[in-house]
């Protein structure tokens, strides 16, 4: 068991304030080509493995029985920020599907879209779980649990749409499926090592190669992912802006406690990391220099500018530091 | 140099999701009698000082030239909720000095209190600098200022207040003053090392045992805090929590990335620490061991069960895992 390593500072003027350590790894199909930290560490992918949790949906053929574009595809593997073009597919998914918000278990989540979240405060209403983050992956869920004519709680670990998930997450990790912990939106989360998520990754990045059933569906998520930046994170987001600079050579995704994902096509590459404090600005701030460190984007990028290197405004806008990866990583 | 040792782990059911490194000392007034980590770690004590910012106010007679209550003493040392009573009395306290919110150089932020925060929504108006957590220490500046006849511009570096504020840091840390930035709200903030902090800090809890100006302006704000542990930082906080537990036994104070103290007069000792990745949520649950460790609470204190041991409920109320003092720690 190797220790994390320093990935990203925090500077305000001359001093080092803060600093994040983690475990980052870059695979292709076979495994680990690249280390920083333990690629044995264990961890929870939360979100970022939203990609291998929609995989059943599409693989089983409920995607194309329900007539699913990529832009639902893309709803699917996102943590949304609850914006009108993410909850507008959402509901719009559920009543195709003959089921409204209450068929939902992912529970409500004030929406992170500032317009949203000021138009349910001056209408006086709550949020509704159509705002949840994860309502496309459960609009997933329950297209795909409509197909298997299961029953309608979707996130229990003996459904058959979980018991489909777990499947399809040990074929891509190799992971057991036998340690799992219940995530955010109430869906069990397995756990894997940072290595085995890294080689998933480039499972996924490779699946264009291949005419198997599931690498098949895992390119056309991937596709989905790369079309439709927008409705897999959001505007001010990581996922988004990385995707949208990448131009198609990339899925990016952000999974909970500082989980960080890359699904490289061109590279064949996949890239997994997690900063070890559970901390999102180091996660990002990792994947921006990794991005760089392969030479996907230049360091100079506005997208890798807001996440490498980018400056601390504090109230009255004044530059007061920076993110900067750790030195000597990557 | 030591390296910083886990203070606070996240667990997601059975698996430990991300861990929390940090430097903690608990000292009296001659220096450290406990540290775990190292003492000897420089940071910037970010808003957890603002009882020693506050101290020249008091010691130079400018507070009771203007009149000012324990309260606004209390809103001095506070990182506030911009709720109603934290805004209405920063307001009142700057109109008696014939100034408005113009005068204030620490910017607008959005009020972290749900009320107050949605009110400006409703009302589609902006946040104002009354509104950002620092106001009433920046009232207290403005107040000094017209005490000295000083210029406006009372957050440089060079003007007699922060001259008057680095002079009082020095005298209670035995930190140069030499290594500052600029903090969130645009006044300078001096570094200092965790045990100089921790020292600080017993030296304070401590004042009232001594009758020297310095001292008897330091048990002043003491008192202010303990007495309104509500206008120092405000509901569902935990400084603001932790004092009401105390019940005049200690005052306790937040900082930015990951800082937290604690003066305790009827222990006679300081405590600082700092999470060194920056995490509020691992300060609140070490400061929380720390107070248990002491004994001034036990660790079934509902107080202290929000911090340490705090459930993490995910948006269906579910009990997802739990945030605990790291193993061996305090």
């Amino acid at each position: 068991m190797t220790t994390p390593i320093p990935i990203a500072e925090i500077w305000r003027g001359p001093v080092l304030e803060s600093v994040h350590a983690g475990h980052v790894v870059i695979a292709d199909p076979a495994g680990p080509r690249a280390v920083w930290g333990d690629a044995d560490a264990m961890i929870l992918p939360r979100s970022s493995c939203k990609m291998i949790q929609a995989l059943p949906l599409v693989a089983s053929g409920a995607a194309d029985a329900a007539g699913l574009s990529d832009r639902h595809l893309a709803l699917a593997c996102a943590s949304h920020n609850g914006a009108a073009i993410h909850t507008d597919l959402a509901s719009q998914w559920l009543a195709a599907l003959g089921l409204d918000d209450a068929a939902l278990r992912c529970g409500p989540q004030d929406p992170r879209d500032p317009e949203a979240h000021a138009a349910l405060i001056r209408e006086g209403t709550r949020p509704a779980q159509v705002h949840n983050n994860c309502s496309g992956k459960h609009s997933g869920f329950l297209t795909l649990s409509a197909h298997l004519k299961a029953g309608p709680e979707y996130v229990d670990i003996t459904h058959p749409v979980q018991a489909a998930v777990r499947q399809s997450f040990c074929d891509l990790t190799g992971a057991a499926g036998d340690i799992w912990a219940i995530d955010g939106c109430s869906a069990p989360n397995f756990a894997c090592t940072v290595g085995e998520l890294a080689r998933a990754m480039a499972w996924m990045a490779t699946a264009g190669t291949r005419s198997d059933g599931q690498s098949r569906a895992a390119a056309r998520l991937v596709d989905a992912m790369m079309t439709h930046p927008e409705l897999v994170a959001g505007e001010d987001r990581a996922c988004t802006d990385l995707m949208r600079a990448l131009g198609g050579r990339g899925a990016i995704k952000t999974g909970a406690e500082g989980v960080f994902v890359a699904i490289l096509p061109q590279a064949g590459l996949g890239v997994a990391l997690k900063a070890v404090d559970g901390a999102t600005r180091a996660a990002e701030c990792a994947m921006a220099a990794v991005l760089v460190h392969l030479g996907l984007l230049p360091e100079d990028h506005p997208a890798i500018r807001r996440y490498l290197g980018a400056p601390i405004l504090n109230r009255r806008g004044l530059n007061t530091g920076s993110v900067r990866a750790a030195a000597g990583f990557p």
